[in-house]
């Protein structure tokens, strides 16, 4: 199924208000996930909805809530997420933080008993596409393992930054510090493929390619490095946000569970630190000469960060998105849920 | 060669006054390259201090320079570092950076016109000494290379945080993004050692376990994160800063050419956001889930970051700092070049 990628954000939009989310959560929601799902990062986008209503109806989200300062200052806002939905919690912390970084120059601010809130680059590159310069990232429950040790230690620890431009989408990066994403094991799994190398430890801490059920944790990128970055990402988005350490996993735990998860927005205003348009042109300096560099034998490009994306958005914006089975199986379940029309979104 | 590490920091402070620097830059590199041999760290440590004297002598670094704030705000300050010692300039930039931060919660201090900064620790761990939560990074030459590319692209992106902690050492991370440092790979050429997978590629862009000469480039951990990550590194020391583009050698190039080298200071006062025994409490927390962990079959211990780099500063503090061959010869040749007594620094 392709869809109308307007009509779909609008459908989507529509069938969680009808669920029960207050109209401010659902538009955040609603434009995450299908900006995730046109950056070609399905499985974080509008395949969720159905199993992030699921958890609501179970009261392991609240769709009715608005997050809450805990403490304030000139470059900083420390919020209760108040167990709402992650990508509004997300949005909103992204905007004060805008706020104060127009303010002072720069800002962070910390979000703690929060929901899953999908891609970090839906914030990010929301920051960047008005003039900032962003950093997004969340903690995860426990899925990764950490060198010298055995099992689900420390979460992946995902990611982003965006940089803004003029007239062009912002370069930005999105990864999570594990090598892969735990939902591309699990995707292996349900194929029956073995795993490459590096990507996970078995339960004695030792490599392996063929996990076994959930007795597996991620490996994180290049050993101790991959670690050490994670230490700093759940720093600012566990210890400093003031929230619980026991995260759960917003898919595998019971859905009446509270996810308790925490995410930290940092924003710069680059152009109070120097002209826009200086700025600008440089950035354009910087990227040209990387992108233009000789090319390897047998490559032909050299992609700034995030172009795959801004290519897969792209793509949707002028053909339609073309929705994988399991995200249209999500949308034709949200349709039935509703009765809103989601084939007047097709193309 | 052993040496007491306060009366051999003293030697260096003395030989690099001896030698032309003015006082307070003695002290700062001094200070740095003595801790960074104390952390291990020794391929950036007081092995370099001649052949930083010998760059100053032929005029590619200013021994008695001072930085010159460009622009400034409530948090944030641009400096040109004015040609001169990169640890003078870096330890001037992170004092600018706490003591904005102090004020409004937050700050970001750029540097320009940088000579070498050694590793990024000395200025990260510098600063969560007195209690803030820090990033200190850098520009380097061209000496990576990037998915689809070939030759040197970008710089390996040398990166730093630490994080305050109550009557500890501080947690801290020192990394370069490429596999592994440069000079990793000139020390196992000088030894005629193959050097292992994924740390280079070769003249077109594919990888080699043999570089050859100086054609080879540096490979970034875990391809696209590392090449990604590197890209925000770089943008935030190079294009905010405002400096120079051509970026050179502070090694391989001619000694009186000026490295025009950038850094990036973070700091964020993080006991203005939270009560300091409330983040110390709960960041203690944290590291005790992770470093009490189960262990890997065959592991006895999971490291917090730095603590290997801890064990080794405490044991040269108890026992003496062990002087590697090639530092000793360094401090020789800084003994004989200023008449300074190196024998009187040892145990």
């Amino acid at each position: 199924m392709i869809v109308d990628t307007k009509k779909y954000k609008e459908f989507c939009r529509q069938a969680l208000i009808l669920s029960g989310l207050k109209e401010e959560a659902a538009e955040a929601v609603a434009d995450c996930c299908v900006m995730t799902d046109m950056f070609g990062i399905t499985t974080h986008g509008t395949v969720n909805l159905p199993k992030y209503l699921n958890k609501m109806r179970a009261g392991g989200l609240d769709g009715q809530s608005t997050p809450i300062v805990i403490t304030e200052g000139p470059t900083w806002v420390r919020l209760s997420g108040n167990g709402g939905f992650g990508m509004y919690n997300g949005r909103y912390a992204m905007d004060l933080a805008m706020k104060k970084a127009s303010e002072m120059g720069m800002a962070i601010v910390t979000v703690s008993d929060s929901g899953h809130f999908g891609a970090c680059s839906c914030y990010s590159v929301y920051a960047a596409e008005k003039g900032y310069l962003a950093l997004a990232m969340s903690n995860t429950n426990k899925l990764m393992c950490v060198p010298g040790g055995k099992g689900n230690i420390i979460g992946n620890a995902p990611i982003s930054y965006a940089l803004p431009r003029q007239g062009q989408h912002p370069i930005f990066m999105d990864i999570a510090l594990s090598q892969v994403a735990k939902l591309k094991v699990v995707q292996y799994q349900k194929e029956g493929k073995k795993v490459p190398d590096g990507w996970v430890v078995d339960e004695n801490g030792l490599p392996t390619n063929d996990p076994q059920g959930n007795n597996f944790s991620m490996s994180p990128m290049s050993a101790h490095k991959g670690y050490c970055l994670a230490f700093l990402v759940e720093t600012l988005t566990t210890v400093l946000s003031g929230g619980s350490f026991d995260i759960r996993s917003w898919l595998f735990s019971p859905p009446e569970t509270q996810s308790n998860l925490g995410h930290t927005m940092l924003v710069i205003d680059v152009n109070k630190m120097m002209d826009p348009m200086q700025f600008a042109s440089r950035l354009e300096e910087y990227t040209r000469a990387i992108v233009d560099a000789p090319k390897a034998l047998g490559s032909d490009k050299i992609f700034y960060p995030g172009e795959p994306n801004w290519l897969s958005y792209d793509k949707a914006v002028q053909e339609g998105l073309q929705l994988p089975e399991a995200t249209e199986a999500a949308a034709r379940q949200l349709a039935e849920m509703t009765g809103l029309d989601l084939e007047a979104c097709t193309i």
